[in-house]
C-alpha cells in the first residue's frame, strides 16, 4: 500500500482530548487553521468557492486499536466501525468544516475537532449531502433515547 | 506516519476506470460488496442499524499526483484538494454508501464507485447532513451552470 505523507498540520484550539467536545450532543463550532505546506499550495486553487470541505487525517496520537468499544455517548460497546473511535485499525480521522477563507495556504475554517499538530492527509469537497430524512442512525439514536 | 493495511477489498461492477460513471449529474446507484477480512469482523458490531457509511479506501491503481488538473466534468483546471481526482499526494478515495443488509463480514451497500478489489482503509458511520441551503459548491456549480 501507499506511504502516507502529511499535506499540512492543523492549528487548533485543542491540546489535549479531553478537551475536545464529545458524546450526544456535542457541538463542533471550534474554528482552526488548515496550514497546508508550501509545497501543496497549487492543489488548493479554486478551494474558495467550495462551503464546506472533507478533512482526511491522521489519530497520530492514537495508540493500537479496539475492535469493539464503549463510545463517550453511551454505556454500551459497538464496533469500531460502527463509530468514531480513535482506536481504529487505520488511524485515519474524517472531519467535515466549514471553509470560512483562505490566506495563501492557509484555510480557516470552523468545526475542528482534531488535536492541535495533527497531520493533515487529504481535503476533498462536500457537493452534497444525504437528505436527513434518510437517515437512520442506529445505536446513536437508540442512546439518545435512553437518556431523554 | 502509520502504515496503512486493508480492512477488506470492494467487491463491484466495475473492472476498469472508464465504467464508472463520472461528471456532471453522475448517478452512483451500483450495488457492491464491502468484504471485510475475518479478523476485523468484530468491528462491524451494530453497523446493521446504520443507513449509510462512509468508506475510506486506496486508489490502489492510480500512479503520482497533479496538483492542478482537469476533471472530467469541466473544460477548465481545478486544484486536486478541490476535486474528487484519483491523482492525490495521499491516494485515498471516500465514498458515502447505503448499506443495504449485512451478511457475516459482507456489507451490501449501494452507491459504489470504486474498481473492483479497491483496498478499503477505513468505515465510518455517516450520521448527520450539511442542510444543502448551506451548501455552496463553487466551481462546479459554475461548470454546470455553463452546461445549461
Amino acid at each position: 500500500m501507499f506511504s502516507p505523507r502529511p499535506i499540512g498540520f492543523v492549528s487548533s484550539p485543542y491540546r489535549e482530548t479531553s478537551a475536545i467536545p464529545k458524546g450526544l450532543g456535542a457541538q463542533h463550532e471550534a474554528v482552526g487553521v488548515l496550514k497546508i505546506l508550501p509545497e501543496y499550495e497549487a492543489g488548493l486553487t479554486d478551494i474558495e468557492g467550495l462551503s464546506h470541505l472533507f478533512v482526511i487525517w491522521e489519530f497520530d496520537r492514537s495508540l493500537g486499536f479496539e475492535l469493539v468499544g464503549t463510545p463517550p455517548c453511551d454505556q454500551r460497546a459497538h464496533g469500531v466501525f460502527a463509530t468514531r473511535s480513535p482506536r481504529r485499525p487505520n488511524p485515519i480521522g474524517l472531519t467535515i468544516v466549514e471553509l470560512l477563507r483562505r490566506e495563501g495556504a492557509d484555510l480557516h475554517v470552523k468545526g475542528v475537532d482534531m488535536l492541535d499538530g495533527t497531520p493533515i492527509l487529504d481535503i476533498k469537497p462536500y457537493l452534497s449531502s444525504v437528505p436527513a430524512e434518510k437517515l437512520r442512525r442506529g445505536w446513536l439514536a437508540e442512546a439518545e433515547a435512553r437518556q431523554k
